[in-house]
């Protein structure tokens, strides 16, 4: 089924929610007009709807494959990445200086989430290129950045994370991986690293790993990890290929979804070490792999979203076509079984959690241009520390988000969703990895938990509840049951919120346990009450445009219904959480190991 | 990795929630004693563990194939099920006469979900023989009986339900297959039949199709639809095997998961007609697969609760093994990840859903028993209401919480549960049939709302209600956190239910679409509440069996803690659905079609 990029509703989140005339004002970002937002985004539906997604479902049942050290990738993969690179997508948001175009990270986002529409198993490649540059324009020598960053921003070569290993899947502190320094600047690199993704692949000239790993003398635990440069074929002083490095790939998994993109056994040093390169400070890698993490966590949070969103489509195209049964209101024969009101409420459930999610994410990526480009430090830091608040909401509820779109996306289906040739079911499987890498949703709220909300003593968490009370104020001031239900359930959602957050700060000393015990319940009633509160945003605005007789009415009038939609059935999920968060650790943790 | 039977749990739910003893007292019913059971019970679990689950996994990798109009099933299949069938497990709840055990459906039931647990794909066999002869026990003539029984309670011969066309899924008014009277008693049958289980298999010497078609003077829609007996093979007077009839297998399904089970494409009659004998009248064949169907049904609960069960165990053990940061409270080194927080709450959740649904479903078992048997028609006519009130919530919520569970049963392995070896997500993948097939969830709900709760005014509804209200009062009673938690959240949700029942049976005419918009969540809020009182009932008689020092200590206070995580992290859900269903069917029907 071919996929439509949602454009509009893309650019009415950049312009309306996201506010990407704000972005190009700053220093930089002159080019990031609202024109020229609109004409990229058009240029990239046209190439990952024509290019990219056609490829997904066939690479699914024929998965990238290992022979003999090398592997191949699902077909097309090579020759769509090699137009992918040329077209310059790579660069969206890099630096000119290194070939880039230099744009903000707000309208790379789009971009983005349609790639992993179209195809999140190709669109992985890119995203953990997208991290290598990230952690190498940060933490890079000017050499290192001269060396690499130019052919990693063209897409000539691509970039791999390796923090895994077998005995450390989480726990970094665990990380094994040996470096000897070889008195010549370079380090000898030994050890195994698991589920390295594109670890191996045939769609580049060179792979740039990245790869944690400690020094003879370092401390145990995190803080003596360090980051080093492995690329694949060694670069010569003149930038020509050089020596394949001794870092190899002894087998890729088979795995339940993602297929075509390879994930990757690779072990470094069996042939006598593996020349690599120190990036910044002895000790610091896992500083600077959380530069690369955290690029990714947001990139995981759109794979969610364009994952959801293909889903999304193909339940709205089977629905409108498939006629079964008798429309309830009616007595004429059978009809289209989007006529039968629990298709519509999946539909509608489906719809308005990707639109709350997109909003989510993209407001988050206005924050953070704001927070990179923005002259006055002090609005930098506090666009900053909101976007960091945000990070674990777009990374964790967008991927638990996924996968309840994608089962009813199954579910709207019927018996054909259990076919896997109708193709709902790859995105069933598509998406389990989600909660999973780059930090599983317990992760991400222990991030929200700990760093984000405890730490500033949940400052910033109510500085955002502030910002959502203005919005009620706003809500309640208009007429119509749409708005009532929105500002009621926006209201009683960010109370519950506060209540959790005061909590949360409250007994972190004292009950530690307690409180993680409900973590990843806090980053759900978090990730919805403040995608709610965009969608209560884009409600007031379409509310706006359509008094204004301004744009699509329909579009607008939508708009409403759908944030109405997720009031009334996403954002009453609030007091539940709530309740099972404040009342409910004492269950979680009362039985002994045994008595599992 | 093995299975073991929760051989105590069931037992406890068997005796204690289901009463059991009840049930013996009944006639016809003296063999089935505690002591019987438990000793069936111990027997099934040992040939599951040893003889089916061993077989589920390698199944799931090597399915069964088609080859030229033959299905070869997964290796092992075979030689277990004539085991199987040998052993008499086919014929557990069947009557005497025909070669059956004549257990009640309380004693067959654990053992199906043991099957279940063991080998879902297997499992699906013998399910719709059940359903087969059930159907023919019903509505048979008594040559049919006389053909047909014995062979399918030894597990000889096994059954199939030929409903689905490639136009005609939920909707059997749409079903066209001919059926064409000979003139002799018999009838040629003509159509193609979809997604039939266990449709062509090698694991028996005959396959007796249930098959509905049209005769030729049949009306329109449902009430036109006729049952047909048409064996694979014909069957000679003296019980020979006969000629091939003209029913033929032309491909099974490439699907997600239960990929050992074959789902065959039937046609009939492709080379002259396949003979077909009819059950019962003419245009009552929905009325005879009803009963088929429910059977069926009630057998998919146990199907949902069996995989959950399994999917728990693994995660269970693969959480005490992994070892994986430190302790949030210790300092030490790391430990087991069964020490985490968020996983503890994955794991009660799994395990408080399958311990709630299981004695739902349980209970059901023992209502239908006591409206089968029971001498007094008054009291068999109230068990058969609660009964049928309970069956869409055993099949629609243990189905649902089995998608939960399952997914809870990945994300407990991190990255290694994304990985196909592991064998958590097998389960994952084969459980998303389950809320599809023997009617959908929504189809479930239909039935909940209509014929369950509207055709009697709710009265159904509200016996039970009150049957909830009198054991909130004894929790009311008992001292302590636990029961003043369970105590709240069960008022709280059977107040819910209440306002929903009110609401459903109000609203029906003046606004079906609105109604049936909250009919899933209804189902889902009634499986809550339902399940959830269950599990305050075990809390209860945990507590007496403590109080009176009798039994397993630790079997009984793990009850109640898993009794309040139900009612902390479950009922506490319930507030939300009732918002949702009472006010939130205008978001899910305001959008045109167009509008999506």
């Amino acid at each position: 089924m071919p996929y439509q990029a949602p454009v509009k509703d893309m650019l009415f989140v950049m312009n309306e929610l996201a506010d990407l005339a704000a972005v190009n004002a700053l220093p930089g970002n002159e080019d990031a007009t609202p024109d020229t937002a609109e004409a990229v985004l058009e240029e990239n539906a046209k190439f990952c709807s024509n290019v990219v997604a056609p490829l997904n479902n066939p690479a699914d049942k024929e998965p990238s494959y290992w022979h003999d050290g090398q592997v191949t990738t699902s077909k097309g993969f090579k020759e769509a990445f090699k137009a992918f690179a040329e077209a310059g997508w790579q660069g969206v948001q890099h630096p000119v200086e290194f070939g880039g175009q230099g744009l903000p990270k707000l309208l790379a986002t789009p971009c983005i989430e349609m790639l992993n529409s179209s195809n999140v198993s190709f669109a992985l490649c890119p995203l953990l290129t997208d991290g290598a540059i990230e952690a190498l324009l940060t933490a890079g020598s000017d050499e290192q950045k001269a060396t690499y960053l130019e052919n990693l921003v063209s897409g000539k070569w691509t970039g791999t994370m390796n923090l895994t290993e077998p005995q450390a899947g989480s726990d970094l502190a665990a990380v094994r991986s040996r470096a000897v320094p070889q008195g010549d600047g370079t380090y000898k690199i030994f050890g195994t690293k698991i589920f390295i993704t594109y670890g191996e692949h045939d769609m580049a000239e060179n792979i740039i790993h990245l790869v944690l790993a400690r020094t003879p003398d370092a401390p145990p635990g995190v803080k003596g990890i360090s980051l080093f440069i492995v690329p694949k074929f060694l670069v010569n002083a003149d930038g020509s290929l050089g020596a394949r490095n001794d870092a190899h790939c002894v087998s890729i998994e088979h795995k339940l979804g993602i297929k075509a993109s390879p994930t990757a056994v690779l072990q470094f040093g069996d042939h006598g070490g593996a020349i690599g390169t120190l990036v910044g400070e002895e000790n610091r890698g896992l500083e600077y792999m959380f530069i690369m993490m955290n690029a990714a966590r947001f990139g995981v949070g759109l794979q969610g979203i364009g994952v959801a969103e293909r889903s999304y489509q193909r339940a709205v195209a089977f629905a409108k076509d498939r006629v079964q049964s008798r429309d309830l209101a009616g007595s004429a024969g059978p009809v289209s079984i989007i006529h039968h009101p629990d298709v519509r409420r999946m539909l509608m459930s489906m719809r308005s959690q990707i639109e709350a999610a997109r909003a989510l994410a993209y407001v988050g990526a206005g924050l953070s241009d704001i927070a990179h480009t923005h002259p006055d430090a002090a609005v930098r830091a506090a666009n900053l520390a909101t976007y960091e608040f945000l990070v674990p909401l777009i990374k964790g509820w967008s991927t638990e988000m996924a996968q309840d779109v994608t089962r009813d996306g199954v579910q709207v289906h019927g018996g054909m969703g259990f076919i896997e040739e109708t193709g709902a079911a790859q995105h069933y499987r598509d998406v389990k990895i989600l909660t999973i890498y780059e930090g599983t949703t317990a992760i991400q709220a222990n991030d929200l938990v700990g760093r984000k909300t405890v730490r500033d003593g949940g400052a910033v968490a109510k500085a955002i509840i502030a910002q959502i009370r203005a919005t009620e104020a706003q809500l309640a001031a208009q007429g119509g049951a749409e708005f009532q239900a929105i500002a009621k359930h926006l209201a009683a959602g960010s109370k519950d919120m506060e209540a959790v957050v005061d909590y949360v700060v409250a007994n972190m000393k004292s009950d530690i346990k307690g409180v993680f015990a409900g973590s990843v319940l806090y980053l759900k009633l978090a990730g919805i009450v403040v995608a709610g509160w965009q969608m209560a945003r884009a409600a007031l605005i379409a509310k706006q445009k359509l008094d204004a007789n301004e744009g699509d009415a329909s579009f607008y009038q939508a708009k409403i219904v759908t944030a109405r939609f997720f009031a009334d059935h996403i954002l009453s999920q609030s007091s539940g959480l709530r309740s099972a968060i404040v009342e409910g650790s004492a269950g979680v943790l009362a039985l002994t190991e045994d008595q599992f």
